[in-house]
């Protein structure tokens, strides 16, 4: 036969086993913690219609996606999970109950330039409030409380999620006379971390920013007290007052939310995507790592479906790439190599040939809730010990015939090589209980 | 601005959120059943190079296959599992323990012509024990208790494993004299149940089968107790006799695994894919639908990965298609329509405008581990009442200005209409009870 050699395409996670557990346990967490939240799930096709995928049109995105023929279809791979949010809301708008909550953690592809660290199939998590018309601004608040909420349960306490609105910025950018070039503004705004205050401060100055504005402005994006900085403005401008006033909303809500005050801070120099945020944006830094920027962001839009529909749909969400995410955890030592990756929680290993005892005891195991796998292969007991061993499995279950016609098992804990003989329902409570000890090495869904 | 009419392709399934609910809850059967018997998750991409998808070379699927290209590569997206598992397992040889238990679940894609509960992407979850050169017949025996387990933790009771071994269908024909022809032999008695013993007969004695011999087959194939009409042959045929010796084996370890007698049977027409199994065979049939067919079939082969590796990789799976299952038990009303499908166990409702009562009464029920929603649109109240019914919420938590003086909220359940007035910690903690009820008509993973 010819063979193949086996291979996986450059920017395709894929990863053995143990890892895998650890990558199911951070989805784990970002389902339960969007669940927790009343956020619905849905699950929209990894194939769509090019029309309907590319119906926003653009750039970037355009040259990236996976289009394809099949018959006389044309195809597209989803590049994100908003367009298949816009399309599913549009379609299904009469028999949904707004505002809508819905969260989708789904494969996505993007035909990126290979290169570390960036991937071209991978996990988004996505949440996003829906209104039907319009959408209070309480439910921006709720954003940061359900990132923060997903990196303590990850186990992570160092980070920051900036906050912004996109109308404070309008609102300055008019009251400063450059209200016209939005976006050429916030492109020089964009790069005060890469080329500092006084090169940007020059690029400021070139769009007319003269008589000091570019240093006022600058000096209240720079602001140790942003919103002081901001409230000194009250009622100079219109604009930046309705911006103002809806980040003292979200600001306001998050103590009662539980979100603790070292967890954020308004930063007015964040701006996210320029042709699609209005209001509310967020992004959240982990403060260890600063070079890996943004690991969940997001922000409030006036138009979620207006390619597809004439209803009004304004949202806030937010997105975590958590293909992207989980790589850097795992580059940076902050996965818990400490948690439970065996596939069982209890290996029955049979101490001769005949393996009906142990497959009993397996059942007998498996209807107390035990993860059971029993070792059927004959080979050599050492062999199904070091088998155990290479599995990391944290309990045996040795089973002969004294065990047999006695009517126990030997139960052994093979972390720490104590052994119990035992009848087999006492040996499931045993692991049951030490499996749900707080302080159990195993599978704990709170810490990854 | 243009507009796009939004549509999802046919054969794709998109669902509304309550029926994902219970679309969600059947995956978690299958993940927790699979993971109680000890087999590990793994993840590979749904891109596939194309040189290694088909690898194997092959008839129908290449056809339905989607492939294309991006830049200069040669792409398609997964058919199957089996191929990636075999892929997996060849490029991970040296790093896996065998035997490798893994369980996928996932989306594949079949370009087959649309039609009424087919589809060209759908989840499958599959199954799988690779042995590294050789794997006990005791592994094969499993799989029939896994079956099992899944279909009754699906709330089924009302199906049939049906169990043969490719080996005594080889030894029969070889013993009755048309062993040259195993795949004409096995094509006729494949039309047994649609066109009749009378016409397949006349098939076998087309085929060579003169002498009654095409009669002694039937009637073996059609036995009521066919491990007796095949003990009757013990010692003929020495190919006959190994492969009953399996089927004995598998069969006889099924009630030590806690596989009740009326849910599987040896059923020796049926042989499954002719290229690929070389051993035990499963298929399983809703009894009250038999005209659906197997909703869950597998088997035994000698050599996952041949076209990958020179090493030999003899394992034994099974495979359910997700989707096609639910769109069965949804069409046949087997869904338990019941279980709570709402996105929160709790919506929080202020009586007035302020939220921040009402999101700190939500931190809390979620710090108690209920699902919360707060309803923070300024509405009538009447209109707030009307969401949490549309979307089926068991509790509402109803806080106004007395309630948030007397620090308190007002708990109402709204299946029964009753409420009272309570912290809301002791409101957490009576949802929280109503929850793990076992009578309580909330989302319970034990029944679909």
């Amino acid at each position: 036969m010819q063979r193949i050699t086996p291979r996986t395409l450059s920017g395709f996670m894929e990863l053995l086993p143990a890892r895998q557990a650890q990558m199911d346990a951070v989805l784990d967490v970002l389902r339960e913690t969007y669940e927790l939240y009343g956020f619905a799930a849905i699950d929209t096709p990894a194939v769509e219609a090019a029309e309907v995928l590319l119906a926003k049109g653009g750039g970037e995105t355009e040259k990236q996606i996976y289009r394809f023929t099949k018959g006389d279809s044309d195809l597209a791979l989803r590049f994100d999970l908003t367009v298949p949010l816009a399309k599913y809301v549009a379609m299904n708008y009469g028999q949904l109950a707004f505002p809508f909550r819905r969260y989708q953690i789904g494969k996505v592809y993007r035909g990126e330039r290979a290169q570390r660290g960036r991937f071209r199939e991978f996990y988004q998590a996505d949440i996003d409030v829906i209104g039907d018309g319009k959408l209070d601004i309480a439910s921006d608040a709720e954003m940061p409380a359900v990132i923060c909420d997903v990196f303590r349960r990850l186990g992570l306490e160092r980070f920051c999620i900036r906050i912004n609105d996109r109308k404070v910025l309008n609102g300055l950018f008019a009251y400063l006379g450059v209200g016209g070039q939005t976006g050429a503004v916030m492109t020089a705004i964009d790069k005060l971390e890469k080329i500092g205050r006084e090169k940007v401060s020059a690029l400021l100055t070139d769009l007319g920013m003269t008589d000091g504005r570019a240093d006022e402005l600058l000096d209240i994006l720079s602001a140790p007290d942003p919103m002081g900085a901001l409230e000194a403005l009250a009622g100079k401008c219109p604009a930046l007052d309705e911006g103002v006033a809806e980040l003292k909303a979200v600001t306001g809500l998050l103590p009662g939310l539980g979100v603790p005050d070292d967890k954020w801070r308004v930063d007015l120099t964040i701006a996210r995507g320029l042709d699609y945020y209005t209001g509310t944006v967020y992004e959240t830094q982990l403060l260890d790592y600063p070079e890996v920027g943004s690991v969940c962001s997001g922000g409030r839009y006036d138009d979620l479906a207006g390619y597809y529909t004439d209803k009004k749909l304004p949202g806030v969400g937010l997105s975590i790439g958590v293909t992207r995410l989980f790589y850097i955890l795992q580059e940076q030592g902050l996965l818990n190599e400490a948690i439970l990756t065996a596939p069982c929680d209890a290996l029955v290993i049979p101490l001769g040939d005949d393996p009906l005892y142990a497959v009993r005891c397996a059942a007998a195991l498996r209807a107390a809730g035990v993860r059971t796998q029993v070792y059927t292969e004959k080979r050599k007991v050492k062999a199904k010990f070091a088998y155990a061993d290479k599995l990391a499995v944290p309990y045996a279950v040795v089973v002969g015939e004294d065990e047999q016609a006695a009517g126990v098992v030997g139960l052994k804990d093979l972390r720490s090589g104590s052994q119990v003989t035992v009848p087999v329902e006492e040996a499931a409570a045993i692991v049951k209980r030490s499996l749900n000890d707080p302080a159990r090495p195993v599978k704990e869904k709170e810490r990854i």
